[in-house]
């Protein structure tokens, strides 16, 4: 029996890179104050403590910042990312090089370890089973929110028993709004504790002025775009399939165009675009179909179609409907539950508006009944779990009959479908995550020795080699602004969209009509660790085209 | 807009090894003659002229086999497997070594292109766009099969028209025994024309006492077991899923298997093993929802299973009920397609015999429901359509459910599903694979070279370095016997199922408690093309295995 594959092993040895500015000692160099980036007054009220600090950046250094020991907290928070072991590594080897008595704990499970105090003290030993490594197991990861008072002061208890001096919450949007109510709050009561945030998320909608990218993007998409290249290569050799791949990614599409553009798909949906062209569902399968029936007349019956996890809430006819449906099972749910399949489709219908009630019947049954199962903790439609690669494919199809009727079509449909997400959330890092998530999480205990909190770690310039690379600090109140959550207000920092304007979606309106119609595939094949720096060491097409 | 990879760039300068007896001159040693592995008599019958022929192994010579030109035509058939463009460019350096002057025809789409005289020139420059790539792009492949004199006399006029003095015909079992079959016909009628086949199928079931492995296994089960890895990896850091992971393969066990050795799953279903036993699906679904109640009481709600594509068929009390569906609806599907979908269940209920009908209505309604409906060509169950991933999770849930009102189990059921297939069958073939395929096809050509005929390409003792392999031919009618095949007696390639006493199997066995109720996950990572040894250019845990 083995306990570690081959590659785990070789890949243990490797020794991430960090920045220049981080490798000897640094100095603090801090920008001007800084203003959130919408709704200042309401942000500056809420966080009085930790608004208007100016942003960091650290530079080479004389003097060390620190020499004591520093006790430091870890949590992993929301879903998996490539690299979340490596910033916990580089929290690691930074407080211990500020001072090898320096302990690090790692609270388990997410949030939930904090307030619950389970936790486990990261060891050396445990450390180096670590490095380079994909997953969170190393502590796990959980999705309760860090958002009330009670949990915070819950939480001290076990800081203050641990003598920890800081806390680092690695984890998405959401994560680190809470990660700078936190910080605010022990600033307020003067706990002691600072509390910093780490841009983590391979969904890719963690970035804004100040963050370039959150870590597993890079990763994620690398592995998704392996995979589907080798299902162009099939495709473009059976040339027999219509291939329907759905991403992962929640609400932003950056997942599918990184992989459009890495891969060059016949097809691949943005949501944004579709949301600000306010396309219906027709829309889409009428431009897929079209698209098809365009390649069946040159007698290339196959191709691919990217489709982002998201769309169906980007489509503003189907997100009426599923607000109206949230709406009538929260009231109506329990009448709903007792009834057979067939009333409960009858009893849907009949409630819902003639609008929305004309979209329900729309859809295949299936994907109609799925709409009102499946619901999450807050009774909502679990979007993740609607089949939108199935529901495409399923009405294309009978456009394509209705087409073929008419005599406006002639060729061959035949279907494969994927879903694309747990691959790639805990594959090992590439090299570019396992030195950003390492930079991050040394970058983190810099900022844990200068004294801060409230403020998220930040590595930018990183299309060029990481010895350029910039380390610093961002207040998390400058990404924040006011947003509509669950019914009230909320400060949170604003989620980052596919911009239609951005080089990125550009890049890919340019070229989508040619990759349509001809078969222009690329196989990108799997993320190599070893081998020339040109294909080891590229950054994500987004990145590229974004920062060029 | 990209054209090609930057892996595939850099993977295009890859020099595949061969072995040293194929690197300069080679000499034939012939072997013993030979007896077809059963029914001898009917085989001798059927080859008069290429039956019990001897083996064939080379070794270093002093002199050319040959040195004029030979124009060689080749052929893809049935489904992708990463190395298919390697073979072939083994046969055109072969083939150009023997003399420059040599030419190399590729058949478009698979035998059909022989047989409606669709070809193309495979050139130097075509060629080298081609190597070390993934895919069967090059020349398209196809599923024709051929069997009847007439397609052979259709060939056999191109064949002469561009004077092609060998056919190489790269496939699965079944395109070995029609190049069989083929090369018996041609020598028949003194038609001037070898023919030869190369053992090809990511499936792993064309392998015996004479061929270790058929290409493309090494690559698929290496990109499968990197996603399983990937989504382990997964499993252990959010703790709240069970994922059930499909695996093609057809009949065959042995990528589930091999999987299963790579990775150390918490389940793994092997086909084989189903069969010997007569489990029944009730078996299948009461052995892993055990494993599941289980780990629940040790608080480990999460866990993989993987399931062979072929499972269903092992099912004897499945394979009965498919058998009579297949039968009924044969004779009575015109009817059965006139009625609706309620009615259409009644209607195999009344007609099935009373202990199928009982399995049918056992199903959950949509599985029942697919089971009579997408049928091939022949009216056949497309086994492959069946989502036995879903049906087996499904019916693990129900199962649960009874046992949780019995108070037998207490836990949590988050199910997650997965099937993995094109993902792998096109893949670019990993070091073993791009040397393994170079060499069957360059040492086709010494076959052609020595004027062999119904021999099919080998190469053998493959888990030793390259240079240390041994390269020959074997008859194809060695590996023969007769098999009832659509009704008749014909003669066939016996089709390797995973062997219960064999190594792999066995070894599988010793573990797999223990992988079931610990959590002993190993993450193998993508496929490495440039990095040490030890993690670039291992074999299979099966040819490891089996050759130890």
């Amino acid at each position: 029996m083995r306990t570690i594959s081959p590659l785990q092993k070789a890949r243990s040895k490797y020794e991430p890179k960090l920045p220049n500015a981080l490798k000897g000692n640094v100095k603090v160099v801090e920008g001007n104050p800084t203003h959130s980036v919408d709704d200042q007054e309401e942000i500056k009220q809420l966080f009085p403590n930790t608004y208007g600090l100016p942003t960091i950046a650290f530079e080479k250094g004389d003097a060390p910042l620190h020499t004591k020991p520093i006790n430091v907290g870890v949590i992993l928070s929301g879903g998996q990312a490539p690299g979340g072991h490596n910033v916990i590594a580089g929290i690691f080897d930074g407080i211990k090089k500020i001072n090898k008595e320096s302990r690090l704990y790692g609270f388990l499970m997410g949030p939930a370890g904090l307030i619950d105090h389970k936790y486990m003290e990261i060891t050396s030993e445990i450390m180096d089973e670590y490095r380079n490594t994909g997953g969170f197991d190393i502590i796990g990861s959980g999705r309760t929110k860090l958002e009330t008072e009670e949990q915070f002061d819950k939480g001290l208890i076990i800081l203050r028993k641990l003598d920890i001096q800081a806390l680092v919450i690695i984890g998405g949007d959401d994560s680190n709004t809470n990660a700078c109510v936190l910080a605010e709050y022990y600033k307020k009561i003067n706990a002691g504790v600072q509390v910093l945030g780490c841009p983590k998320t391979i969904d890719g909608d963690l970035k804004n002025e100040q963050i370039e990218s959150s870590f597993g993007f890079d990763t994620a998409t690398k592995v998704y775009s392996e995979l589907i290249g080798n299902i162009q290569r099939d495709c473009n050799s059976a040339r027999k399939y219509w291939h329907f791949i759905k991403l992962m990614g929640r609400s932003a599409s950056h997942i599918a165009l990184e992989c459009a553009l890495q891969t060059q798909p016949n097809i691949c949906i943005v949501s944004e675009e579709v949301l600000a062209k306010e396309q219906s569902l027709d829309d889409i399968v009428t431009y897929i179909a079209q698209i098809v029936a365009d390649r069946a007349k040159e007698g290339l019956n196959f191709g691919t179609v990217l489709i982002p996890e998201g769309l169906i809430e980007f489509i503003p006819a189907m997100n009426a409907l599923i607000a109206e449906l949230n709406d009538l099972l929260a009231h109506e749910g329990d009448a709903f539950a007792k009834l057979n399949k067939e009333a409960q489709r009858e009893f849907v219908i009949d409630r819902l508006s003639a609008e929305n009630s004309k979209v329900f019947k729309s859809l295949p049954e299936d994907v109609a009944r799925q709409l009102t199962l499946d619901r999450d903790p807050h009774g909502n439609v679990q979007v993740s779990l609607i089949e939108t690669e199935k529901l495409l494919a399923e009405m294309v199809k009978e456009k394509l009959k209705e087409w073929k009727a008419e005599g406006k079509y002639v060729g061959k449909f035949s279907i494969q479908r994927h879903f694309f997400g747990y691959e790639g959330r805990c594959a090992a890092p590439s090299n570019f995550d396992a030195d950003y998530c390492y930079s991050l999480g040394y970058n983190a205990a810099q900022l844990i020795a200068a004294g801060k909190t409230g403020y998220m770690s930040s590595i930018r310039n990183t299309t060029r080699p990481a010895a350029e690379w910039k380390a610093g600090g961002i207040p998390i109140t400058m990404m924040m602004n006011m947003e509509r959550r669950h019914g009230s207000m909320k400060p949170v920092i604003r989620k980052a969209l596919v911009e239609l304007e951005g080089k990125p979606f550009k890049t890919f309106e340019q070229y989508r009509d040619k990759w349509a119609h001809e078969t222009c595939f690329v196989y990108p094949g799997p993320i190599q660790y070893f081998g020339p720096s040109e294909v080891c060491d590229q950054p994500t097409e987004t990145l590229r085209l974004e920062q060029e």
